[in-house]
């Protein structure tokens, strides 16, 4: 189609017609549509708070669910042909197989979203980041602008967005949505890009209107953007989408965003900073970060060839978690559903020993902060956080040795020492020098199948 | 999407958008895009020459083939719900079948566009109308803005459209595409339906760049519009399409084109008329005129559960036709391939029948125009055509009583007549009344499938 | 299962229980189970009377419905590995996919039996034979013994040998159970055959328990015995079938058969004579015989990919019949309905047009019986048929000269010639020699579809 | 097929053919086909010194995989015709949906036997059982006589049979073949019991033949029969297989057998007892015995929608396994695969904490025998085993308090105590009383994913 517009009008026009459908009228807000306003907004207190989110991957893609490809199939398959999914695809499907065909086969039968709920909730997450749409296209949402590609018109024929988000909402969590810019086969995407993203028809017909649907119709507290990077934040027109969430949307107090709104943004510019995935920061940022890890360790999306093996046993993912949240950052952990909606029993197990481990040691976790050290050289591995005058000292595994020794606190005459499993039980401790460290005599090792435990320290600097 | 759009203002952008994409920087061309301008141009000789064309309904339509409902089961289905409807797709489909899932059996594994041009030459038509896109949105060819809805993505992976478009050059057969204006479903469509069409959105990213599409790549003669009663012309901005058709675009010397190009405007405007649906006139129309009939009485698209009853016989179809042509109209016969790609043996018996029939009596279908008078009162129905100073006098059945009266005909003293079949044959006659009529001793009967004889005659008024 | 019996037992075994399955406690028939005494049993009188019968082919094979191979194509595909059928599967099925898979797709949606009984009532045929099982193994009818491979428990669900029998009754049309002995790829039948034919499972627990209950269920008239040839009479015990059937079952009276009963019994035992498919004799057989022809000339099973050109006209059906019948034979017209139930519009409208041929000539082909002379040289082609005193020339053509001279009749005083279109008109006519022969003076020539007319000759010899 | 067998002789036909199937020309075996003789057999010692076995369920069942119906949904929808088993497959399946469409998607793409005989070996288990076919009688290696109703024909198109016993065979496991007896919907079987089980056709057929193939060709350690209780032993002839399996099979050495062989014979007949599913003994057992447990709790096929409560946890597995094993029995753990050929992370989890317990406290488990005394009131739960003059003690939990007080035992001067996980630790201990019980001290607590340690006790009474 775009080849049929004789240049160069069409930029104008669709640059006009995205002021119109974002900025509105009468748009006289606190944010100007450039990253420097954008990037000084504070980030709203909630999310740092909340510390734990869950990361939900499903999609057409959970039909397949095959390897390590698993979400990137499609793109294995049809773009890169990497002889080893065209292999599997041969053996598995008929000639003329489509990846649109997976769609009739996401059938959902099993979803619940009060059970996803109950269960996010039991893991001790204060937010959840539901992918409303991948790279395949494919909305997760009844989406006027992707007809037959959406889970109301194909599939589950349900809205599956606004489901999980209702459920949320009654357990009081919060709700993210991943929305990935970009969408590998889409034919006017692909047209924008063959003009080197000159045009942007795929934006002012697509992204925009999606954005603005799903901000307006699901109201969603966070927003995980994504699948950005093969074009500049000027071809998507994110800093007028981000003065419109700011300024004008029914979401501009609370909403949270991540910094994927094109080439060259991440780790720069937007609310807080993904960076890369799995992005593990060996000292201190300083800007609001997030880590994002799946519980499989070798995909987002379900395998459905998934083995033990590969899955991130509950100690592993305390730890991960612990050491995120003691150097400032969020921790966002993923499990993909698989395509009749229900959560594999190993990911339900592993978000409910979360869970039950941040019952005990949640104090140690939300609002607080990094401490002045964040871990030390010790027996065991030991994390610290803060939060008003208290210190936690969490160790990762059960010191072997009595008394244990805590190197970095300055202890006081208030200093006073707890284990979170026994809140009553004062334990016994003496400095280890006249200033600096305390030897503790533990207690009795009380039972965690998280393999870590959390020292309480009052009274300390 | 739309209602997110501040009025008043994108209509103004669809507007400048359309005429952008349709007027061109320096477009000059003798058409006005108003009725007044269009409606002067004559019509490509061509087309009244040839007479006969051969219409094609195929699509997705043709998977389930069911009943008289054929192409429009998505509408009885999904929007009247009529009962019959759902119950036989509830009896023979999966509960969550929907719609789009027939594509992906529309095989068309046997389709061979130069077997289907050889029936269709065969068949003695000049020229072929084929859906390019019926009601159901589904593009015969691979359209940029009908992803994963097109038949290049989904079910035969060809285009079809292309392919078809090859094989008629060969034989030098006029293509002709049919073109359904509105989907009955597409949400842009229904969205600008919900505005009371006071939206364009859908003209402007699907209709009109679709059609200009085709234009520019298939370069059909004729472009045989449909489904656009919904909405005036305006909302489908056709007068400023077929300007462009008629200036610019590079059919603009031979296209021709129908009368369905908004709300009121059939029979009324356009190109040649199809007024309503087997429309046949009872008097001589002012204005060149088509009939379009399918050989299946009960349905355009293929249906599986035709029965032989319903299907037309030769003689009917060359009678009609024969009526068809002696007042003034062209015949547009329709079949409706399987969804594999094969046509029917009935249909191609009746094509190749009628062409078999053209090949003795051709001389007086091409070319001809209609005569003083078209018919007379007589024993067996009795139709004229004209061509030069010839009339042709074409008889459905075959006269009981010898000599056999011709009344219309003033006879002269070069009078002469023959029988198509035995061309070198005079027959002997004798006048009816000194200035009028004939009285023919016709010959031995010839066999004739189409029961229908033509009587030639020279030297008479 | 069979190899773990010890030798040489099993075959006694299984001899022991077909006696007691076919022969009964006091079973004393005029029969013996050998061929010198069947083959002497006079054929039912109905058979020869009827002269016309419908062939039906009816199985999971119409679902691929594919070229030539048609019924066989399991066969071709998976025992001679052809390549073109290999790559035709491997083009349009999944990779795994199986024969058996086609059942699911053999739906019968829209089979009505009474609409099919109508049509072969139509056609003027007095039996129809039915494939009540086909090579590929799968029954018509819910066989107990076919566990999953009938058309009640997969497909159709239906009965469909029952259904149709119930119609065919209702209209007084025979029915006829075509059967095949071997079962391609029965691993019992596999398994006899792996022993040199010396076990006798497959016959002893599927081919008798079966015969014996189609035979007791659906009564039929007529049994079209097939597949026989790689394996001797005795293999099949068909001696011992043939006299329990001729003496003992409910249809002892009226069933016919035809000489498939084992190899190098065709041609020689048994009831009437099929010998080869398509079996032409070119002198008058001594022994009662069928020709069975399919009117779409490259299969017996529906091809889904059948062209016109490929289907018998009318008067080349009618050609067939009438030379057959003046040669003392039956002639079995086949069909191939499609998967949906549906009977093909060009094959109703061979049937019916046949019907309207007999409909005229009828007179001169049921209960008929060859003459002395079969046929004779002459301008159009002639066949003698005779009835009581009466001859009938059937002319293959209209002759195109007159008087028409019929060489081989002698006249007498009393000869009277008609032509069966005008029963009422007779024919003027003058001897052609004193004895032998006349000249006959042809009337207006009456329309026939089928091209051929007949003469009715009384008082000649 | 039955129905037209003249009574009374087929009776006898078949028991002679059953004869000669089983019993050979010159059998002359130690044990006779009566349970008095076959009931004398000593159990092969293997069995009891094992101690653990994984039962494995996989077949067509495997694919719906639906709720706590799972393996018996076919059953429970066809012939109770639940009302909510009859809704699900509504609302999931096309109208015409029929259980034999589920073998289809039996694909097994991922089954990797040597990957499952790793994790079973793995868990500590030293026998397999694996359902060769369940009562759907779909068999999962290539049988003669389930012609398109098995693993070969249809589905995995693989010996699932023949490849799993031969990776358990380079792994040392023992292989069990778990084999139903009846077919709920085999119409031989359907036919015998609608004769009060008067006729025995299926059994001669069906399941003699089969059970005799495997047993000849997969060489099973152990035949784990079941579906026998519609019909007396003497229908299945289960004393003559057995006689044959005890004295001439390849296996006669070494094959276990349970005790499911008719109607009544549960709990009284056969090899060891299973008794009822899921038996549970409340005091020591005279006879060696099985209990059957699924970690599952609600299904021993896969389901689908298995929730992670419904999962054993492993030290539930570990109370019920050591409970099992004081009592004198063995203990059967089940795992349901997918479809998909993968076995569920939850359970290999289950299954290598399983082995990872028995790696340090195998010794208490493996070729023990229970004690005089199997359990005691404590603090917390205590059960005993013996193996040589060692006790052991093992504990379901760590108790509280120190000394840990055990009752039962007898002291001695030699009396030595250590923890398994410790095993180069002898413990402190005093005695209770003078003669009986030891008060110990405990040391620090291993970590145990089980929830359970063992003290072994030498010099103990």
């Amino acid at each position: 189609m775009v080849t049929m517009l004789p240049s160069p009008r069409p930029t104008c026009i669709v640059l006009f017609l995205i002021s119109v459908l974002l900025i509105g009228p009468g748009g006289a807000g606190h944010y100007e549509p450039n990253w420097n306003s954008l990037d000084a907004r504070p980030l709203p207190g909630w999310y740092d708070e909340g510390k734990i989110g869950i990361f939900v991957h499903w999609g057409v893609f959970s039909v397949p669910g095959y390897s390590q490809f698993s979400e990137w199939l499609w793109y294995w398959w049809k773009h890169d042909q990497r002889a080893d999914v065209v292999q599997f695809m041969k053996r598995n499907y008929p000639p003329d197989f489509k990846y649109a065909d997976f769609a009739n086969k996401f059938h959902a039968e099993f979803f619940d979203p009060n059970e996803w709920a109950d269960i996010f909730k039991a893991s001790g997450a204060r937010y959840i980041v539901f992918t409303s749409k991948h790279h395949e296209g494919f909305t997760n949402w009844p989406s006027e602008t992707s007809w037959n590609w959406n889970s109301m018109d194909v599939g589950p024929h349900r809205d599956l967005v606004g489901e999980l988000a209702a459920a949320l909402k009654k357990r009081s969590l919060r709700l993210g949505l991943y929305h990935s810019m970009y969408e590998w086969f889409n034919p006017l995407y692909l047209s924008d890009k063959a003009s080197g993203f000159k045009t942007q028809h795929f934006v002012a017909m697509k992204t925009l209107p999606e954005l603005r649907f799903l901000v307006e119709t699901y109201r969603p507290d966070l927003i995980w953007s994504d699948g950005d990077w093969e074009a500049p934040d000027t071809y998507w027109n994110s800093t007028q989408f981000l003065a419109w969430l700011y300024n004008d949307s029914p979401v501009k107090d609370e909403v949270v965003t991540n910094d994927r709104w094109g080439l060259g943004c991440y780790c720069k510019h937007g609310g807080y900073y993904n960076c890369a995935d799995r992005y593990s920061p060996s000292k201190l940022p300083d800007h609001k970060w997030e880590k994002c890890q799946s519980i499989d360790t070798r995909s987002w999306g379900y395998r459905r060839d998934m083995k033990f093996i590969e899955v991130m046993d509950l100690p592993s993912i305390i730890k991960d978690m612990v050491a995120v949240v003691a150097m400032g950052g969020n921790y966002l952990l993923n499990i993909g559903p698989m395509a009749d909606g229900m959560i594999a029993p190993v990911f339900e197990e592993r978000l409910r020993g979360l869970g039950a481990w941040l019952q005990i040691n949640g104090d140690a976790i939300y609002s607080t902060t990094f401490w002045r050290n964040q871990t030390e050289n010790n027996t065991v591995e030991v994390w610290y956080t803060t939060k008003n005058s208290t210190v936690y000292a969490i160790l990762l595994g059960w010191p072997s040795n009595q008394p244990f020794h805590l190197i970095t606190p300055k202890i006081s005459a208030t200093t006073n020492v707890t284990l979170l499993d026994y809140p009553d039980m004062r334990l016994k401790w003496k400095p280890l020098t006249p200033t600096d460290g305390l030897m503790i005599l533990m207690p009795l090792m009380p039972p965690s199948h998280g393999n870590a435990w959390t020292l309480k320290l009052e009274g300390v600097a």
